[in-house]
């Protein structure tokens, strides 16, 4: 299953085609709604107050229900648009943001209202695709559940799930604020809030895991598991790392302990710890693949920041008025889930 | 350029493909065997004893000094092989080590012998494939240049480049054990050779530095130059995480810190910090592309371990004889600048 | 340039999207109408008397008239369709259509109403994606023009554009019905309504021209410019056959007149003859670059023919009902421009 | 599968690696040098007179006689080069090569000798990558077999398989010269005998039929298997056109012959005609797939010719020295069928 988004944050609509999809698959729109839901704007006072439905609207590739097997386009509709707050900012480069890096990219045609391609907006299409390779790998007894690590610093319990059986992630991802300590999740929200207060903004650590892959998924080189997962990560607006199974406390690790035995236990094949990730050599060993990726704090601020004029490049400062979130790590749980979800599509062939 | 490797660490040679190398491209053997000799085994008491010659034998694409622009085809002959070591290992899977998954994947008819191509031996042709990339690149001004930030929980200083000036590194990249602080440096050999005396491993991390390399390229979305960048380096065994600029540090930053404020001087564009990592919504801003990488700690340990029998799935001890690096960390310092010199080879369309 | 084509005949709507549109290009709707004009059914006694408006709606990727660079979608909406006039044959495999294929490939989920995504109607959005290619290659000095070459055995004069200068088809493209020799055409018109009174239908041969692209483009082996034209050619409904330059009549020629020799000449280099339709190693020599491609007959006809029922496999008969075009290699041949023009964008990195 | 084919006609070595070969496969070195064989040159007097072993060396990706699943490369090493043969020609455009359009791609740095990548030598290492497809093949019950439809005008009995029994074809292939009548062939030959006594060369058609190929293979648009196909007959040099089923001559056809009625016989869904070549909608129909191909005459011949020197651009004449070929089709044929396995493997996701 291949996909290609398209679609700018104020144009007429935002989407998706899908390449692939398993014929005769069921269309489960409540479903799909529901993980749409998950992400969408305006729920709390934890997010933008931008208002959208972001209800799908299908074009192709699905009849009576089912997925055809050709080509599958689904459409989200822009509504609440107000570009009229960009219009001051459209020469100044906000920090953090591609205003520059896209000026120069698209020689300064790219529509600037509320960062057009290079919106947050773009990955309401991304949920969709991965709602749809959910339910192709839930076939395959594959599920994808992510949850929030940390925020602000203030981390979840337990802080990895390398030595955690995943099932406790059960329950959590239907969560609206997806952590395992709600306790936890409560201090997080207020370091959410006091950021909001202060115009300033948060990031944090997405922690995902993916259960019931089989052994033997993927191939060594630029085809390894590792790399169709990152790729896909990194095409997720303001994730800006990855690490696999234990990832970069590796790194003081020795080989005697990082070094996940394996054994074979109740019939089945596994390893007593999981520093691997799911993962040796490029390809699935059979364990929960496990990965978490770095969602950087919100480049839209009120604060005032200091910045360049870009058709000028005099200095300038900037505050960045409209409507934004504080911090995005909880709404993008879906999302990384979501591209989680077409990865591993692609990597078992699905 | 796109390139594809081939190669077992005990068959009769490994190699790669290089398509669409710049025509007219002067092959530099001298600077491509220095580039060989960096990664190349059995140096020191840091790493294997291994020997091998590892150079490079041209069958295309070059043609009077000079690339065609036809497909180049590179191999390197496989010379000091020990088949025996491996012998009694060939049903044990070693733990860390792609042994189970391969086993899995290609149905118990890989190359089990040094780890066929999971080893670390098929990094030789990447470094070759990289020497050319940077041949590439030197003629546009970029240049690649990696040094170890970590080992065994033994930091260089600094620890990050993300507020230094990079041209800290001229020099580093030449030299035997690539850290900016030689004192530094000396404690990571330190802490080596005590694993090495203790029959394990350690390992650490990688951080490269791209310079030169001008603003607006890359796409947004799965062609994002990080998502380019983590392809390649999760091809690299032993890579388990990425992170670009900050990185993971960015969960514990504030928007108004994170945020790099864009200014022009001396003619240039600039970023006052560079948090980012020189990218900016997947799109090159004109600063330096900064990332690091972590090295897990080498498999391969002399320790006895805990694992199974794949053909009989019963417990089983092991412990690993034959050569083996203590720490590949030092050694994966040429490979990683290879495979970031690919990347931005093609994020550059060269 | 990329691009990815979806929908169904009779679902909601039919689509393209283009990643990798030059940034800046003006979007002339005009132009883009004209072309979607050329192709649009019902608008005379040779083609089927659906009515489509065929009018595009961008959902993305131009902003004030000009493409952003970042992924452009235009949609066509599907309105005049008679899905009832499909429902008896749906368990009935037309000859000549992919709908037993179909069925196979995807297991009998596909839409089968008015072919589906097997449909002719998939080339409005190629066309509407060829237009836009054409406004880039048009910025290069690009053309690209097609011709009926033969239909129904009545060949247009000159048979070929091997040995003709192509700039006689200058104001060809215009024609309602593009041949060069109008009383040829008048009676390829007569052979068509003859086989529509029969309830038949008839094929023929489209020859597309490209000129103004210069020497050096297109890379030997899978990258070849034949390779990646007859790539998109096939994937036209219909097509069956494609041959460049003198192609088959080759077969028939010795190498002294096969051959095509090199003189400079006028400021330029030319061969004397075009037998390689402007190709040699699968890279352009500068000459306009010359293909022909088969269009096989219609395959809805209204005669009764034999046939089989999908689901209990016995024999059945079949008159196919409905509005069909008793040839459409008069209609062809703006998607085989627009094929083409898509393909050369290809070759040249556009 | 994939391919990727290096090397020069004069270099050390001309080869390929291949990727996604399934695990445990056989690797057959009889039937591969079989078809190595028929491929060779200097057999006899129809052909050019170098004499080349073209023993396939195996680098990677075979263990212990059976494909790992990693990576394979096999190389061939030139021996009997005769660069000087080439050195007076170097500047001079030889008509029907790519010595000009290869100058100007590469800004004159290939090499030029024997034609460089450029050279028929190049299909050695596709021959030996095809017969490794055909060993997957052969395990799918797939047959891929060629013969000589026509050369220098005289066809070969019958003239088309798309109404024959392709069973005709068993024992076919291993003639020395595949075609089905001998008289015929001995005709041929006549004809090849008289163009090399004056000089010049001779083209012909190869017909190519894959029996066994089952129904719904294949995806509409840009994967269809015409596309597949297509791409990989137009990697190969000489080779100008292609046909699928009836081909061009669809274009005289009325619908009411040209559509294949389907019907149930014998436990297997079949077609009474073959006019589409076993292809509706771009997906296999279960029937044959029946393709044919153009290949020009031979380009080198000795009789005199017009051209240009590329570097000063004056008008020059040429009379080609050397070794060549009077006509190149069935040395060809084995090399269409390599092309065609490759690209069946590709349909099939073998």
């Amino acid at each position: 299953m291949k996909h290609m988004i398209f679609g700018e944050s104020h144009g007429p609509a935002i989407g998706v085609v899908l390449e692939g999809v398993k014929p005769g698959l069921v269309i489960d729109m409540d479903f799909i709604t529901g993980e749409m839901d998950r992400r969408k704007p305006g729920q709390n006072d934890l997010s933008t107050p931008r208002k959208e439905a972001d209800s799908v609207k299908i074009l192709s590739g699905v009849f009576e229900g089912k997925a055809t097997g050709t080509p599958l386009c689904g459409i989200i509709e822009n509504s609440d648009t107000r570009s009229r707050d960009y219009e001051p900012m459209k020469v100044l480069a906000r920090p953090g943001h591609a205003d520059y890096s896209g000026y120069i990219r698209y020689q300064g045609y790219n529509d600037h209202r509320g960062s057009g391609h290079f919106s947050g907006r773009i990955t309401a299409p991304l949920v969709f695709a991965g709602a749809v390779a959910k339910l192709v790998l839930k076939e395959s007894g594959v599920t994808v559940m992510a949850r929030i690590r940390e925020i602000a610093g203030i981390e979840d319990i337990p802080s990895r799930l390398t030595e955690e059986d995943p099932s406790i992630l059960e329950g959590v991802a239907g969560k609206g604020f997806p952590v395992i300590d709600d306790t936890r999740g409560e201090l997080m929200k207020e370091a959410i809030r006091k950021a909001k207060d202060e115009h300033d903004s948060v990031g944090g650590i997405i922690e995902c895991v993916i259960s019931g892959i089989p052994a033997g998924k993927g191939t060594p080189g630029r085809d390894s598991v590792e790399s169709v997962l990152s790729l896909n990560m990194f095409a997720v607006p303001a994730v800006k790392g990855i690490e696999f199974g234990t990832g970069f406390d590796l790194a003081r690790m020795r080989g005697s302990k990082a070094n996940d035995p394996f054994q074979y236990r109740d019939g089945m094949v596994m390893t007593t710890t999981n520093n691997n990730g799911g993962i040796n050599g490029g390809i699935t060993n059979g364990m929960p693949v496990v990965f978490s990726v770095v969602i950087k704090p919100t480049s839209s601020i009120g604060l005032p920041q200091k910045t360049m004029n870009m058709r000028t490049l005099e200095d300038s400062d900037i505050a960045i008025e409209g409507r934004h979130d504080p911090c995005i790590v909880h709404r993008a749980v879906p999302v990384i889930e979501a591209a989680a979800a077409l990865a591993i599509c692609e990597v078992l062939g699905l």
